[in-house]
Order: structure tokens, then sequence, then C-alpha cells
């Protein structure tokens, strides 16, 4: 399938990688495809400039936003959640039209520091917000209920005996994520229901920061024992 | 130990019961107790009214808020979240001054219709709230993740072997909880940290609330695979 990737961060590169793996046809999109590439320093979490991480992956291929959306089958929005709503501006209404539009992201503040809160929550969420800026494209948030390593190779944990959810108003659209998922060895999918559903995984997230902060470590799920 | 469960729906009853069981000498605090005991209607989801339930456990007893919290050592916030300051002010700071306060309430909003939102969220939380209105009382929040009849039994999924979390500021607090989480059959207690992180399981809420309807059962807990 031909993918396009936005958003060159941390998830970004996690999900790209990925995905190229198990050979799908993968375009990162950015803003300005020369200015990422001409970065040389580290990310905030010590991570190395987007161009090393290019480097490791010929395969992948570099656009901007609009380009990488334009040839795609599935898009994933893996941009920061305060800037995908402009990333997706960028990537262009009539690019998303008609596609498969992933929203991993969700909608942390950290203006007040650590643990994050929420710029949107309890009466709508992000990735309502994204369906209603596209009505023509088929929003399906999931994957943000866990850190990037965990999204692409869940069986680091108990065997990938955890749970991830699926949010969105269009069943043909679901069951192409559901399938994405399956293909990077998620077995529990469980199927929330409409878009609205994503105001529950999003604020799932201030649990997640927490667990974050008592385990010391990122590397965890929860799975739904039932 | 002498335990004052205040609040007399489902959750109240549940717990009472279970504590009773234990061996604790039990008291359910109520707002005025022949009022509750006179009632004979059903609640809105089909429970019969609590006189039935006090005849069928004769070793609890019955009392005001006030009466209720005065001879414990432990008291159990089991009100309803909208009504739980009140309730707690009914009972009286004094009451609740240096005794451990576990809050099991949780700020739902149903006033939008089913799924609930929630009234607190994100800079704070009704555990954080609770704390501040009495300072001189050790609030603990915990079991508000799960349905009553799992935060007495957990042994009913898959042997127990879920997760359930403890918040607070006061350690030997968080000890004693722990130890009745302990009793009840938690095998997983997770110390998120100071009464604040109680805003990171309250946010869990909308999740939850998702679940049931996905899922088609209340009878689900998350457990953090780690």
């Amino acid at each position: 399938m031909k993918i396009a990737v936005l958003g060159t961060g941390q998830v970004g590169q996690t999900l790209a990688g990925a995905l190229a793996a198990l050979g799908h046809e993968v375009t990162v999109g950015t803003r300005a495809p020369d200015a990422t590439l001409a970065r040389s320093e580290v990310d905030g979490f010590g991570n190395p400039p987007f161009r090393v991480w290019v480097e490791a992956h010929p395969q992948v291929r570099l656009a901007t936003y609009a380009d990488a959306a334009a040839g795609a089958q599935l898009v994933v929005n893996a941009t920061n959640g305060r800037g995908s709503l402009e990333a997706l501006e960028l990537a262009g209404a009539e690019q998303l039209a008609g596609k498969v539009l992933l929203d991993v992201s969700n909608p942390l503040d950290f203006s007040a520091g650590m643990p994050p809160s929420l710029f949107i929550s309890n009466s709508d969420s992000l990735g309502e917000q994204i369906q209603r800026a596209f009505p023509d494209a088929h929003v399906v948030k999931a994957l943000n209920t866990m850190n990037a390593y965990l999204m692409v190779d869940p069986g680091q944990l108990e065997g990938g005996r955890h749970s991830v959810f699926v949010s969105g108003d269009d069943a043909d659209a679901k069951l192409t994520v559901i399938e994405v998922l399956g293909s990077l060895g998620h077995q529990d999918v469980i199927d929330l229901g409409d878009i609205s559903t994503a105001r529950g995984t999003e604020m799932y997230l201030p649990l997640w920061a927490r667990l974050w902060g008592a385990l010391g470590t990122p590397m965890f799920n929860i799975k739904i024992v039932r």
C-alpha cells in the first residue's frame, strides 16, 4: 500500500520505518523537506536529526505534506497534536478526500510543564476536530494510547497480549486500519465506535503520563481484561 | 477496623458488604437514615431499595454521615461525585481529621446524557478538591477505575491479575488502603504518587464508559502490562 506518514518526529520515524519494513511504499511528509534535512541538532528527547534516520532508511521518500498525501492510499497523522490541523491543511483537503486518515496524535498541553494536560477534552477531541475539518477523509483514531516502539512492535510486552483501540465513523476505513494493526502484531483490537469515542482514548493520556512517572518507563500498555 | 462507608448506592452497598464480610465493623453513612430506610422504590439502575439490603446485612449499622464518620478509623467516600463535597461537609471536617479518607468517587457529568463527561478535569480533580476542602484528612484515591463488583472481588476476572491505582499525599494512609485492597484480592496495586495523580485515574473514566458500550458489559478492568 502507498502510505504517507506526516511528521518527522520519533512517532513518524518509527511508524514509517516499520511500515516500510512490512513492504509498504512509504513517503514521510514534512513542511519543508530541505529544511528538515538541513537540521543537524538532536531533538528535545535526544534523538538524532532526521537526516540520520533518512540515511538509514533509503527506501523511504521525504516530501512535502501535500506531495506525500497526494500519492497515498493511507495517510497517517503522526504530527504533534498542537500542529496537526495546520499540517493537514498544508497536506490539503483534496489530497485527503476519500482516504483513510489514521490519526495517532494527542492533544497534549505541555504549557504548564510535566505531566501534560489536554487542550481538548470532555465534549470534543482532536480526532473529531480533524474529522470535522476534513469531512471527506475517513478519520480513524488509533495507537495514540502507547509509545511509538509499542505501536510498531507490541510483541515486546507479554507476546503482544495487550489492547489497542479504533474510533471512526467509516467501517471500511476501520477495517483497513485494523488490518494494518494486525500486520504490526496487535492481537487485541477493540472497536470503540464512532470518532467521538476518541474522547475516551485521548483522555486516557493523563493516566498514561502518570503511569510513565510511577513505573519509570514508557514501555507499558493497557490490556482490557474481560 | 472501624470503617464508615458514606453513600447508600450500589457502590456503597457493595463495599460495605464486602468490608463487613472481611470482619470489619462497618457503618454506612447517609444524609437522613430514616428517609433512606423509608424509600421503597428501586433506583435508576433497577436495584432494590436500601432497606432490602440492610435486612440482608444485619451486621452493618446505618447512621448519619457525621455519626458514621465519628466512630471510624477509615472513611470511604462512595457517594455520587456531584454530591461528594456536600456529603463530606455533613460528615464534618472534625470527624475526618487525621483519618484515612478513601475516595472512590468520580466527577461524572451526565447532564448531556450518556456517555458521561467530567465536571472536573485536566488542571484539577475531585480527589484534590476533597483534599483541599479537608486538609486534615488523608485522602487516598483508589478503586474509581472499575465497577463495584470488581472493586470487592477482582478475582472474578483472570484470577485478579489486573491493576488498581492509589493516589495520595500521605504514605501511611496509602499503606492502609493498599492493605485493604490486598484483603479484597487486588494483586497489582500501582502507587501513582500524590493526590494530583487522581487526575489521571478520573480522566480514564471517559474511556471506561466507552469500553462499557463497546464490550456490552461493565465487568472489565485494565491491566498495566509492563
